[in-house]
């Protein structure tokens, strides 16, 4: 029997969505308030699986997130790409202009502020979740009030769209990994991408060498982050996302690479969601 | 006449304390509520620098603001490493078993939570400043109520630090930038430090190709960080930062790579303030 998937946030929100979508429409899914519950949910084996955000275009890495998995040695399967688009939602009947407030995730409101200086008489107030404020005005009949939600959110609360795609950047494609305990069924014939962390000192080219491994075994970076070590001043991690055609050129690259770099660690081995 | 320094938040906020430990403690600064809200500032000739953070231990960069920097062609000029530690502050004369509510920013609170699992009778409520509640607590001699913020704000808004050092991850750098509207007088002796950015195809080792340069030209690497640019898929910016100890071999390296790489960019050229 299949256990649920863990997400940040309730139902009809952007991790729900990818749970839909890598899975199936029916995913059976446990909202968890925060990263660290999906994790402690994943951990207790009341889920398999988490979905977990761990960058996006505008904000770059999710650290805490990355954090989370290297710290609980916990293993990517998977990931997806979403564009998340934000759009403006209220009870059936409403219209803009009876709009009085929008609540809404302070990151939410942020990206769509401009969107808001042609409507000054909607005052913004800050919301912990874009979807619960959909919910809520959904199950307690609010007038007056809009969230800032995905059209799932949408459909799922039975809300009416006032307005599509109000965040200024249109395109804010965000990358969720699809998480487990431990990858025990590596399929070496459908892998194509891996999330490498290491440690190297701060020794001139150092990092060169590494890249140059990676690009002598016909390997490709899609990813690169460099995040210093506090206690140890001078001494950096990396975050390194890898594809390749032939999971021997991966293997030979990791061999060489485990000797060059300290507390080499792979998070995980996967299908690459771009091909 | 020197003009004033843009800072985000208030007085007595992190921005501040850095704007005081580069510039002067006196240095007269101008609060602005928002990042955006000092490039503005900066952009109208009301300020002259702004004391902007980019980075941190424990979220990584923030990317908004290298961004911003990008967008604008403003120039980093210096920079400046704060340990940032929150203390809990309130009226004198009150104990923390009086306190019935902490307001504070919610970053702040995640940081903290741990700390108030010790005391469940204390509630958690999201502010938009941390500094802006311990000048409010001060000015409306709110009793049962207190802010998460710095010493510096204790000082100055005559509270009392009911708890030292009150964040879960003891130590939390965060790395600022000075950043001007352009650098007219770069004193080539004192530069050793500069943030440059590039566009790179996702050909392999066309990253190791440039790092090699980075190396052969004795330039260390201190950061790095890709960030995939949307409009153009397979298409990726990196955001570096090199040390060097003579300027002709960061120019000579600056030569190569602005053959090798597309949209090369000095984002700024600076002394290190690590060394």
């Amino acid at each position: 029997m299949t256990k649920p998937i863990a997400i940040q946030g309730i139902k009809g929100s952007f991790h729900h969505e990818v749970a839909q979508l890598y899975f199936n429409e029916k995913a059976e899914v446990v909202e968890c308030m925060s990263f660290d519950g999906t994790v402690d949910s994943l951990l207790k084996g009341d889920t398999d699986f988490i979905v977990m955000a761990l960058e996006n275009s505008i904000a770059g890495s999710i650290i805490p997130n990355y954090a989370l998995i290297d710290t609980h040695n916990l293993s990517i399967v998977g990931e997806h790409y979403l564009d998340i688009q934000h759009n403006l939602l209220a009870l059936k009947g409403q219209s803009i202009s009876e709009i009085k407030e929008v609540h809404s995730h302070p990151m939410a409101l942020l990206q769509c502020k401009i969107f808001f200086k042609d409507y000054p008489h909607i005052k913004l107030v800050e919301a912990k979740d874009t979807a619960d404020v959909a919910k809520q005005i959904s199950e307690q009949n609010l007038k007056g009030i809009a969230a800032i939600a995905s059209k799932n959110a949408a459909q799922l609360y039975t809300l009416n769209i006032l307005a599509e795609s109000i965040q200024t950047i249109k395109h804010n494609e965000t990358r969720f990994a699809i998480v487990k305990r431990e990858n025990l069924e590596i399929k070496r014939k459908t892998i194509n991408k891996a999330s490498l962390k290491f440690e190297l000192d701060h020794k001139r080219g150092s990092l060169a060498t590494i890249l140059n491994v990676v690009s002598d075994c016909k390997l490709n970076l899609t990813k690169i982050q460099s995040l210093p070590k506090l206690e140890t001043l001078w001494k950096y991690a990396f975050f390194v996302d890898v594809t390749f055609k032939d999971y021997k050129d991966y293997e030979k690259a990791l061999s060489i690479m485990q000797l060059m770099a300290e507390n080499f660690k792979v998070l995980g081995e996967y299908k690459n969601a771009r091909l």
